[in-house]
């Protein structure tokens, strides 16, 4: 059992063949994801707090405990959770950048969640006093459970970053509770699951064993059918099959996923393999048939869930952001718990085209959903589009505006998803700028810098800083890395994809050096994907590239020419392609006709990098010639 | 202006180049709607009232009227519309069988009604009474202008099959309000459309000036955004933009068609041929756009909506039966009102593969949804499946059971559908073994006999039973039957689609004959909709097919041979097929493989049969080898 209050992560289980690095362990320094957890910091956390004080949210806690003239509470059942998100990740972001304004603005909140907290443990502005409804009368859509869940994991960012405090006090009196009225006697879940991983996680924190038995609890009491019947099905809440049973993730997709995210978290803590091995197969299953070529996951815009296997259109995509950033947890997670690299690869993929993706540049717009399709541009300003999830823009802000927060505590940790420590030394399973400074599990301090052009460029450069006895580097190369070459002790070696072992005495400046090939690639569906059938993808790297049209063509008429390869263009491609304007006609079934086009080259960009000049049309899905 | 007091139809404008026949003047006589307008009325009425008195939503009207003890009200705030629903589709089977029994349920719910209509007129069981909600605070999701459109439709019907009487009595008070609160000096509109179509036909019922003109008001006043914002956007209410300015129909299905008919009969009544055109334009580019290969409209399962242009995906699609009577209801307003028999086509489209389909034999189960592939075989029991609208399986009620009455009170007055009566003579639209006796502008008495083994069979036989000086009798050729033959005056001509125009002196006796070619065809769908590129669909007469497997089939792995034209079989089809069993890999993209599979003939069945023998996969799009 390895010492899991001293590792400053979102998600430090006690055992398992990798340990993560803390974000004081791995400093983020340049690079893609550099500028981004910067705008997160100057940007996003400041945008989402104002939206929440503007529209009450973060105010519930103070007018709705004093109660005074029985006050209207603003937002949503579920408002409180986004501002526990909020407050996470301030304080991973604080943790990284010290910044002392957000630390005053933390310990301002924790003393209006302090003061809502009932004398017994409760906390939820929502529900349980004289004027508001009854406290847990509603479990399938009432989320007190999901909220104090999120509280949980704000007070072990805290707690991690921070040192114990007033906020780890409020979230041990609200776990209290739980375990008080949920324990062995009861049968209630929360309709959306949360509660079960940040309970381990508090769990591993503070090394109370009656949280984590909680955790148990809930995730397998799920799957009984003890929450009410709805149009939606069973399957919407996870309820309908026992988590060790289920074959694959199903219904809501972030429910899923947080629910599997806790199961893994279970699994690992009380060492049931049979527990973990289901989860990872479920999971495993789900990203063979029910996952975007983005990584996006939840295909159906009705109930935000998964659909049918092979059930995928592009017109649609929902893959909402927050389902992004739970496969983020759930692949950690799994990474961890297996020491499987495909799981960082997973990561890889989700990181760079649904996280990158769904936030602005400015930090303060964000996609809610992110489609794979966009064929009429959004207009911004006309029949409440910024309102609906589907829409073509990054907006400020939605009504249910969860994924904001959910990206900000992701960027604001993500230094601890790169790199891990194994029995023998360091394993690099995502590429950014980096500065690493750890010691082995026999207490020998290590250290390395990590410089890459990654995404855009394919060299990676690992150049040890700290060093003694052999040690080992593990490198990932990538599925799609067919061709990689690595040049160490000024040798020049091809190798293959998976994972890379070096063991040597390194000398401090020694360097490794990856080169992975950025040749574009076609990329052809399953024949079982009905909705993207003759058509290809092209990828470069770990992006998914699109065609985007600001009004220059029709991407209607698009038809690629595949007999060429992809050309190489900045981090793009260039394709040929025809436009092969369909003629109208009064009934679209029948013999339709087109008038074929001439073939031209067209520049194909990453898909993270779309709607980001204004209103236009995109596919990543192109229809071959 | 032709005398529309007298005729027994849902639909009768007061001029147009088209007068529709009564049910009185049209009586089906056997065949395939014969069957189904039988089911109607011995199962699907009772059924249906049997729900609504089980669920309270016909009692609703005397226990709330009576108020005593502020009773809770059953049902959703639109239930009341069921009930006038149904009592409308009771008033034109009670026309059509002379049904005592149903015409005493008829009497005794006008009764009900009657005691819950306040003195003023205002007629709902939701708000209004102390102990509700006001009257009219909630336009957008309220309803009751919608259910007051019901409720006029149910006294038309009742009227033109009954005589005058008390339910009338009640629809004028409740029209009577609605003028009198929405007349000129007011800005609001219904949420959902219905009364505008309803007030007209009101109108040509009394001859009351003062419906029309309300309508005509609702008709102008929609697409300002005088209802609310809404996560949909305006355009779920069409209330993005005025009726005379869209240029398609969008957003809620139903709700659009519903309005498309209010205006249709505005324009009509008004002789406002910009509205007339302009509402044509907007369901001919939805018909050539925004519509499945069933005739089903609306794809989207979130908000009940057309999608984009060419967003048609089959996997989920909506297309919800009550869309589909509404489009029939919407084409025959534009066949009766231009005159042109695409319209007509439009609706022999509808029926046989949207309400064909929708309704099960026993007439008592039904689908809220019309998918065209179902990739798992529905579960009857598991999972509240059957409360799902998308699923697989007709299920004998759902929460919001708008479609079937929809489908009875269609079904009962279907045969006002099949033929209208020009200035010279008849003209056949629909294909069914029906009698016909009417008289002519001129006065003369006129009938035939139509004997059919459509859409089965091709043949077609009109028998002359009433006749004199020379008239014309006109047979629509449908677009698809490319090679018909007509046979008369024992001469056999070759017709092409369109309108075929016989006038002769016309014996007792005579007889015509049309045999449509019935042979089985591939149709292949415009290259814009992405759903279903590379696919084929094959056809056979009016009836879209489809395959289906109750297990000895992997309709995933279906590849049809489309070398070989498809060969007919019974009212089916047979084609070439391999299964290519898709090889199964840990991600979906890349270079997916298959293994192919040797062809074999696979029957295709009509669509409207599908799902009639217990849980079965189906798809109607085929792709191809």
């Amino acid at each position: 059992m390895r010492n899991t209050q001293s590792i400053r992560g979102p998600v430090v289980p006690s055992r398992g063949p990798l340990r993560p690095l803390g974000t004081d362990e791995v400093r983020i320094t340049g690079g893609f994801w550099a500028k981004r957890q910067q705008v997160n910091g100057e940007a996003t956390l400041g945008h989402a707090l104002a939206w929440m004080d503007e529209l009450g949210w973060t105010g519930n806690f103070t007018t709705v405990a004093n109660g005074a003239g029985s006050p209207v509470r603003k937002g949503r059942e579920f408002s409180d959770s986004e501002v526990y998100k909020i407050v996470e990740a301030m304080s991973w972001e604080h943790g990284r950048s010290a910044n002392d304004d957000l630390n005053a603005r933390i310990d301002a909140l924790t003393s209006t969640f302090a003061a809502a907290q009932a004398g017994d443990g409760y906390l939820s502005t929502a529900f349980g006093r004289d004027w508001q409804r009854p406290r847990y009368h509603d479990l399938a859509w009432g989320h007190e459970l999901y909220c104090v869940g999120h509280l949980l994991q704000a007070a072990v960012a805290r707690t991690r970053t921070a040192g114990d405090g007033p906020l780890l006090d409020v979230a041990r009196r609200a776990a209290d509770h739980v375990c008080e009225v949920f324990g062995p006697g009861s049968t209630g879940v929360c309709g959306h699951p949360e509660i079960e991983t940040a309970l381990v996680e508090l769990a591993r924190l503070t090394g109370e064993q009656r949280y984590l038995d909680q955790a148990a609890l809930f995730v397998d009491r799920r799957g009984h059918r003890s929450l009410p019947a709805h149009e939606f099905g069973w399957s919407y809440f996870s309820d309908d099959v026992p988590v060790r049973k289920a074959t694959v993730l199903r219904g809501h997709a972030v429910r899923a996923l947080y629910l599997a995210c806790g199961a893994v978290d279970v699994a690992v803590e009380t060492g049931d393999d049979d527990l973990l091995d289901a989860v990872a197969a479920q999971f495993d299953r789900t990203w063979a048939r029910r996952t975007h070529i983005t990584g996006g996951m939840g295909s159906r815009h009705q109930d935000e869930a998964f659909g049918d296997d092979f059930v995928l259109p592009a017109d649609r995509a929902y893959a909402e952001t927050c389902a992004g950033v739970a496969t983020v947890m759930l692949a950690q997670r799994l990474l961890l718990a297996t020491g499987d690299s495909r799981y960082a690869g997973i990561t890889d993929r989700v990181l760079h085209n649904v996280i990158a993706t769904a936030i602005g540049d400015d930090g303060r717009s964000f996609f809610y959903a992110n489609t794979l399709h966009q064929r009429t541009p959004a207009r911004p300003n006309d029949d409440g589009e910024r309102l609906d999830v589907g829409g073509g823009l990054r907006a400020p802000w939605f009504e249910v505006s969860c994924c904001l927060p959910n990206i900000a505590r992701l960027l604001a940790s993500l230094s601890s998803y790169l790199v891990t420590a194994d029995d023998t030394g360091l394993r690099l399973h995502q590429y950014a700028d980096c500065d690493v400074e750890t010691r082995l599990a026999d207490g020998r301090p290590v250290g390395i810098e990590v410089r890459t052009s990654y995404p855009e460029g394919g060299d990676v450069a690992v150049r040890v800083t700290r060093s003694g006895a052999p040690w080992s580097i593990t490198l990932r190369v990538p599925d799609w890395a067919t061709g990689a070459v690595l040049d160490v002790d000024h040798q020049r070696h091809p190798v293959a994809p998976g994972d890379v072992v070096l063991t040597r005495e390194w000398a401090v400046g020694q360097e490794i050096r990856l080169e992975l090939p950025m040749r574009p690639r076609f990329i052809r569906p399953d024949p079982r994907i009905d909705a993207v059938r003759g058509c290809v993808a092209v990828e470069r790297g770990p992006l998914v590239l699109c065609a985007e049209s600001l009004g220059e063509n029709d991407l209607d008429a698009l038809r690629v020419c595949t007999g060429h390869d992809p050309e190489q263009t900045g981090d793009g491609a260039v394709v040929r392609a025809r436009f092969d304007a369909a003629l109208d006609s009064s009934w679209p079934y029948g013999e339709p006709s087109a008038r074929p086009g001439t073939p031209v080259p067209l520049h194909l960009t990453p898909y993270h990098r779309w709607a980001r000049r204004g209103p236009s049309t995109m596919r990543v899905w192109l229809p071959t010639a």
